[in-house]
């Protein structure tokens, strides 16, 4: 398969339906839904997005009925950035090549729209007039697995232990921990919600956890070294950020090479653990291009 | 009824399921965790689920099956507490009686612990072990009408308008927005949801919704009065707090004495829509009782 033409042609998909079903900047107030609108339109991958409609796939569900749920993951993500770009937090700039949130609308409002996009996210998941085909059963499911993987025993225990930890020393199952709670925990639950609204079997729902685990953790040792080693213009955000605050990070614990290594181990992991389910067919193309995609990003 | 009681036996209900219900202080990261509780045990009314619960019982629902959705309720109230009282939106030193969250926690760990509530508000309605007797589809109903007014076009939009107009005049239909979106949408949305959990008919929901946003509108125009006019220890935080931050207020605006008539008026207008409701029955006894206690509440 072409990745790059897959990935382009899914963008395109959960653009133009992010757009139809995120409040527009006429609606009221203006400023809330323009600065919604700023950090949600500021040329995100839509990796998690992808994510949910490729499991829904790989279980024989369709695309188009796990838009909605793939949509309302890309509004939580983009409601982690702008309270983790927040002055009390990492007191970042830039992101995605623009200045953040905070930069461009002030703190308050920067606050406001990332709760606005948190709620809005489960909104669109429990909507009426959308997602008809899917039982509420396994709606009521999904919705539960996203709400607990960006909750505090996912995401934002992974969020609060980062902030916890800058500018001190940190064991390898600390790190390990913020990782794959911080960012690992919603792209598993993007797998995992993609999967169960695809009609997944118990059995294909446990394959899926642990290839989205071992790919969720690979994505942040990935960012790791992209700080270490990537270029500001390719990234959109400032580099070496990590030392600067005092961040423990993958290659500050393990070094480049060993870090490159475990990120090449989990996605070969990730990658196992999607066999049992092909079959024989290639619906798990998608799945597994994008884990070896993870590792070559440079942004 | 005697509602003193009543409302004592709802809340202790309501506490030792959240007590249950909410991740505990052992779970990792402790911090998090304590600082979500702070807030929520922080001696709240919990008028909110208490209306849901009500509201359930007025349709004939089981109080004990709108519990889940109640304790929702009340999480998401206290997240938008624990953010309006950050520096950079009211500034507010004192809730309750006790310091604001930030002021204990800081500011990261206080807006982590608010994104921490709303999330987890979500999943306790979604649970699988949890509303079992409510079927899915009003299950997700009810959480999309929470959703809908605690989001941009609903309570966040209010809070957003309020922010916006500190220091500026601004026109009655303004503050009239203010007032109905920021306080009113969720107490609304309080007792809808409670309503279709309870299994309320088209007709039943129309006269309850009325009953919620007349009865939000009255909430907002007495918490003005008791700023102006209320003692800082029955209320548990500063009072004249509005003026100093230059904002517009139904008192700034109409008058105290005016301000009260109106509050009379909207109750007396939400237990107008109750009565086709009675049916010759006391069940919707405890919603006109509340509506009348928030015209005589001090805190």
């Amino acid at each position: 398969m072409n990745l790059q033409e897959y990935i382009q042609r899914r963008r395109r998909l959960v653009d133009k339906a992010l757009e139809r079903w995120v409040p527009g900047e006429n609606e009221f107030p203006p400023q809330l839904h323009k600065a919604m609108r700023y950090s949600l339109f500021a040329g995100g991958k839509r990796l998690r997005p992808i994510l949910t409609l490729a499991a829904a796939e790989t279980v024989d569900g369709r695309a188009i009925d796990a838009l909605p749920l793939a949509c309302s993951l890309e509004l939580i993500h983009t409601y982690s950035l702008i309270h983790d770009d927040l002055p009390c937090m990492d007191d970042d700039d830039l992101r995605r090549g623009k200045p953040t949130s905070h930069k461009v609308f002030g703190e308050a409002l920067a606050i406001l729209a990332g709760d606005a996009l948190l709620t809005e996210a489960f909104h669109l998941m429990t909507r009426p007039d959308l997602m008809k085909n899917i039982s509420p059963r396994r709606r009521l499911l999904a919705i539960c697995e996203v709400a607990r993987a960006a909750g505090p025993l996912g995401m934002i225990g992974g969020q609060t232990m980062d902030i916890a930890s800058q500018g001190k020393k940190i064991e390898k199952h600390l790190l390990e921990y913020i990782h794959s709670h911080k960012t690992g925990s919603l792209i598993a639950a993007c797998v995992r919600a993609g999967a169960i609204i695809g009609g997944a079997s118990a059995r294909e729902c446990e394959f899926l956890t642990c290839y989205g685990k071992k790919l969720g953790l690979a994505f942040q040792v990935v960012d790791d070294l992209l700080d270490v080693q990537g270029e500001k213009d390719k990234l959109g955000k400032a580099v070496r950020k990590d030392e600067s605050k005092g961040k423990v990070t993958y290659p500050s614990l393990y070094g480049i090479a060993e870090s490159r290594r475990q990120a090449r181990v989990l996605v070969e992991e990730a990658i196992g653990h999607l066999s049992p389910l092909l079959r024989g067919n290639r619906r798990a193309d998608p799945l597994r291009e994008i884990a070896k995609f993870i590792l070559r990003r440079t942004n």
